[in-house]
């Protein structure tokens, strides 16, 4: 099909690939187009471009609009370019010409930027908890089998005793480190883009600080160049801090395949969470952890992409931009399903006892031996000679038990000072002020 | 040459490319592996590892490396493998046998942990305050040039009145942004992982809360597995966080080369700034700018490369992880010389007046025209046709002035509200703790 | 939502996670399997596993359900995994038992990574003819418009005179060499992985150059873990051939937009293939070659992704090659619309002539100028000076026409030798073999 | 330091930063701007541009300095740019006025594009045959242990027999691929750019032809925007083709890291090719393997380090493009080490044997069982039970030998087809046509 041959149908062709996805993608923006529009109105009232009667009208609409979408019964008709286009005509349906001033002093660059930064916001809270539910339940599991000894491994070779104390405790701690991002990548969502306009300003009189306090928001995107030049670098960020629990998962995730396989069998997975092969009787594969692995370290690639999108772009809105939706939208989703399933895993999950009791580690305790000749006045070379001399000759045997005792080591895993880290890391949020802000607009 | 055809030579090869980089760029790390030591033989000394006489000894003398390598007199030497043997080498031809004794509670692992941490730290705080005089001039800039007007593009297509104040003053603000991704990393880096050995922890009854302390560290790494887990991690956060810088400052360079073009013809350059052609007597090219966009674009690809070295290695130290010292270390000195250059440029560049008097610009105001009519009371439909039919019909002709009035508006920029921002950023790196460790380690 | 507080429905969230987009990815390849099953009955009854019935029977049924796949009437059933179980399921109930014996001699994962190549194959031959029409279209452009000259830009600075004729047929060229790799990309998909089984072989006395020469494949992946190993391989390769058209296309785009953009000027679009603004009334937006940018630079971030999903995979099959399907199968279809699109937009576009008379291209002409002062046997040294001389005094005045005539050069653009290197790229692609194969087989 | 405090040196930090790694890179460059002036000042005289005495003695000149440079005698002298200038510096020392003539008809930018696809051409020659010597041996060790079983896995679960002569063979048909990709790169490098002078060609009437066929090439860039735009591009394609032969090698050293891993223990190497610890007196650990697969994975990330250069820069020259030498020339030297590191590893590799006969591999035969049973007429539904059946009741007891005879499979590698495939590809590379135009200039 050639389309400059086609009599007929250009238009149709033109206006497919222009609007993309946004009908689908833009429905998760409903609620916070709406919230954008009760706050606007309410500006708009205050500095004379509505009346006060009009705003009334407007505010009960749009909060029926908002029960609607909440209900699931609201949706982008055919023909309706985008969710603020919807709104937009729904409102004027219900209210008449006034549901056309709530276009007045914005632009649909600054609208689609304030809805962005809403649902970023949504969603980073959404991961935010989510990692704090997989966090507790792996602290929960760390205490639980903080003896059950496990093979340390450095450049793949038996090395030292670990703990699945150990294990367990890493990962967690690990989401500790990744909420600094989503912490990053929140700030530079909690702030205000909206009366940029088109990415230089309007020329009504529009009080930005009195949005920027209904809609619950730190503080704002000032300078209106900047904001609009926030398209894209919000979205990078994002993509970066969701990237970083995902490297966390994915890690954990080929940790898992590896303890899975039957040359470390270090767990198993009751039967209902593995599956079989069609030629293979005895297979019994954990499918679900190589999905986590893979979707994981697929969304590593997210900010790649976005770059790739942005680079070199000059300043002001293009719009390439629109795209930027259609990659990170879905993965709030997967990242928070793969969060959810690797809880679900890790509860189920069985860890195997006396894994240490087969010959080939029994290496494992050298160092420790080393150690404890260090501890009682030998010198390390000498015992380390010493050491390596019974190894040789076959009469190395350690006693197998690991008193390790400081600060993070398999006897004091410290697993109350990391879950301070990560009370104090969710403390800096703040979702308690946004909740309040939308409570105010809708009540 | 197959190397498997020489008789001789195969373990210098082998030799060769194993140790890579690592004697090259191990300096960087040398007088932070004196710190770690400084601290580590305290903390030897006050469980019964080392005698105090030996902690006498020891301390004084890695005070002497230090100032060593201060002076630039120190160097790894031919044959030895990286920092860590060099000091230890170095210390036992001036100590005797207890320079041996620094290695105890130790393994090289957590040795390199460390001393990467200290560097990484040495180095944010150096893009921080590289970054706030970048900062600092745009905003003078804006400032200085608030009242020069510039058509402001979406599209690429003219669309709307800005100004130099507007244009520099995003860059700052951009800047702002950019520093929680910096404080992200810094966070990271900024817990101790000494003590956590092979990444198995230690059978001796270490006191790592000391050495944190002692190194003027927020925290502790405290789960040793994740310690470990902290390399290559804390790589990649690093890497992240200047490539935002760098994103922001690859995208004003594209602006610039704009800018400098005669079609734009919005800025110009003295000549000692620009090159000239080997055969265009009239060329004035815009390399440092040019230059200093790839460099930045370059750098926004280091995370990827972090990345692809990381996948899917199962927990645990591995060999591999010594290959992110080669991109990584170059790069805190790009970037920093980045910075340097753009504020220089900054400083020089001439922003051309009158721009917006080109025939071409007249339409940037029909915006403001139309809310004109608005505001006077005119429905906002009725005020865009009537602007319409006047530039149909080449009736047109605004006033050509800009009255914006709102936060971050040409008329208002907010700069100071902007300073603010970074203010309350940097104040939560809190370098002056570090400051103060190291003054009473090196006392 | 927590799932493991939930009593009921566990096994769906795992099967929803784990089947993923399958359902509707897969069928893309549902002709494809069919083809494959055509061929592999074929072989089985040649070796004694099919009857000679139930060959008949089988290949019956099977091109009426590849009949019905072409007619749109085939569908994926709820709870039916994948397209392979639907084929197999689907001619069960038609034939009875003699459906399940297609499954011989044969894995799901050389099923698969069959239907790929084939799908690919076929995949790649649009995107190859999609290319050749764009080629074609920008030559005659190239043709249409030799003689209206442009400013040729070096350092985005203007530099010497170029031409339309020079800027269509150097994209052309560019899509010369980007057939070289959808040429390694075809080589890879055009082995058979046939007989392959689980990545290790079958004990069945296969015959898979029978299978190889049914399908019309080149050659075969010999080695049966090389072509598991291929699943991954095949993929990234081809991703980097259509990057490699994006990327031309990209940058075809962004040149285009900066010639839309008035400061330039070079071209021009219909009313009807631009949009308007909603506030801005003189506004004409090039959307169309902004999202054709986008999304060639978006897919050149595919290759990446594919890397992060592949890196460190041991050999063998894991599951997370599953979810190659979900970026690249989309990508196809992306790309071959962009081609479409560009044609389409390059075959209205509208050039500008008389560019040149502009007063800021005057100096356009000074290299030519030199270099007629030394055809007339000036020193390249004293002509460079005399010119600048001039250039600096105001009194240079060239003749401002162009007489280059060398291979390549605006008056000679060589379009029929760049035409002949593209037919020699495509004449080694041989779809007539494939062609021909599957008529045999459908016949 | 701040750049703009400083009264002095300014001039010095620009010419640092813009000259970047020029100097010590440029030197790979030195013999193909020697071959490159040979040609080009041929053609020059050709058209009259040179006398015939002029040409002699530049013609001598050159081919002195280019055998100073085989001598290792030639250098790039402080304060002098690049090697263009160099050549030029020295040739003028050395035959006076007329060395200044050979930049005649040529710029700076077709100079060093040509400079570069001989660089590339050459480079790509040599990872050809590296990759040939790296394959046969491959080959040989696939033969010489095509008896040794092995696991093999899918979902990393133990599922099937294996073999060393299928691992090794494996490998070598991945590098087949490879070349394909290897093809594309050198025939886009395969043709010429001289001429093309700053991207806009030359006013001078050029024998572009003549120069193409004096230096070996296929073709050329016809187009001279074209030939412009082939910087970049080049780099990316050539990167990606590096980049699928390291995958090739990353995957094998994962394989191999995994195999001497003792709960796998299928391959031992010799001590002196491992590496000890400094406190676990019992470790060997593989660091070449893990150096290589680090390696090789970082190698990956070249085309989009690449990538991010190039993308959205519109066309023509800019001074960005300069960078690309800065991680593409060191990688040709790191992946031709690696492919001579990873074969001379692979020489000295132990497999071991009867490792089948651990307890844990027993399943691996269930699939020959089914089959077997299918072969006696026993339906596959029926045949699966049963073995399933057997393998529950602990009385399954396979024969534990492999009777596999088709393609590709344990019994019959077809390693001789593959080494077709290979030398099939090898012979399109025309190595010959460029050294015998070598050895013309030079003769």
């Amino acid at each position: 099909m050639k389309l400059w041959q086609k009599n007929t149908g250009t238009e149709k062709e033109i206006e497919k690939f222009t609007v993309g996805k946004d009908a689908e993608l833009d429905m998760q923006l409903a609620p916070f187009d709406v919230l954008g529009s009760l706050a606007h109105t309410r500006m708009l009232q205050s500095i004379g471009l509505l009346a006060a009667e009009e705003l009334d009208v407007l505010q009960a609409e749009l909060k029926n609009i908002y029960k609607d979408i909440e209900a699931g019964s609201f949706a982008i008709e055919p023909g309706v370019e985008d969710i603020h286009s919807q709104v937009e005509l729904e409102l004027t349906r219900r209210v008449g010409e006034a549901g056309k001033k709530i276009h007045s002093g914005r632009s649909r660059n600054d609208q689609v930027l304030l809805d962005l930064k809403l649902f970023f916001r949504h969603q980073l809270q959404a991961v935010v908890e989510e990692t704090k539910d997989l966090f507790d339940l792996l602290q929960e599991q760390s205490e639980n089998y903080k003896d059950v000894l496990l093979p340390g491994y450095t450049h793949l070779q038996i090395a030292m005793p670990s703990s699945f104390g150990l294990w367990f405790g890493a990962y967690a701690e690990s989401l500790v480190d990744d909420m600094y991002l989503l912490q990053a990548a929140y700030k530079i969502a909690d702030k205000n883009p909206l009366g940029s306009a088109a990415g230089y300003g309007s020329s009504f009189p529009l009080n930005r600080q009195m949005t920027t306090d209904l809609l619950g928001f730190e503080s704002m995107n000032y300078n209106v160049v900047y904001a609009q030049m926030g398209r894209g670098k919000s979205e990078r960020v994002v993509a970066t801090a969701l990237a970083s629990v995902a490297a966390t998962l994915a890690k954990m995730a080929m940790d898992l395949c590896l303890y899975m396989n039957q040359n470390f069998g270090f767990i198993t997975l009751p039967d209902s969470l593995t599956t079989g092969s069609s030629i293979m009787p005895h297979k019994k594969n954990p499918d679900v952890f190589e999905l986590l692995r893979g979707k994981c370290n697929k969304l590593q690639a997210l900010p790649t992409e976005i770059s790739m999108l942005l680079i070199n772009l000059p300043s002001g809105y293009h719009r390439d931009l629109q795209l930027l939706k259609e990659n990170l939208f879905p993965a709030f989703e997967e990242l928070q399903r793969c969060l959810q399933m690797m809880a679900f895993m890790m509860k189920q999950v069985q860890v195997k006892e006396n894994i240490l009791q087969d010959e080939k580690y029994q290496y494992l305790f050298s160092v420790d031996a080393v150690n404890a000749l260090v501890l009682e006045g030998m010198p390390f070379r000498d015992a380390y000679k010493k050491v390596g001399a019974d190894i040789e000759a076959g009469t190395f045997s350690p006693a197998a038990t690991v008193t390790h005792t400081h600060e993070g080591s398999i006897g004091n895993l410290c697993n109350n000072e990391i879950a301070n880290q990560m009370q104090q890391a969710i403390s800096q949020f703040n979702f308690e002020r946004v909740e309040k802000a939308y409570a105010d607009l809708l009540g």
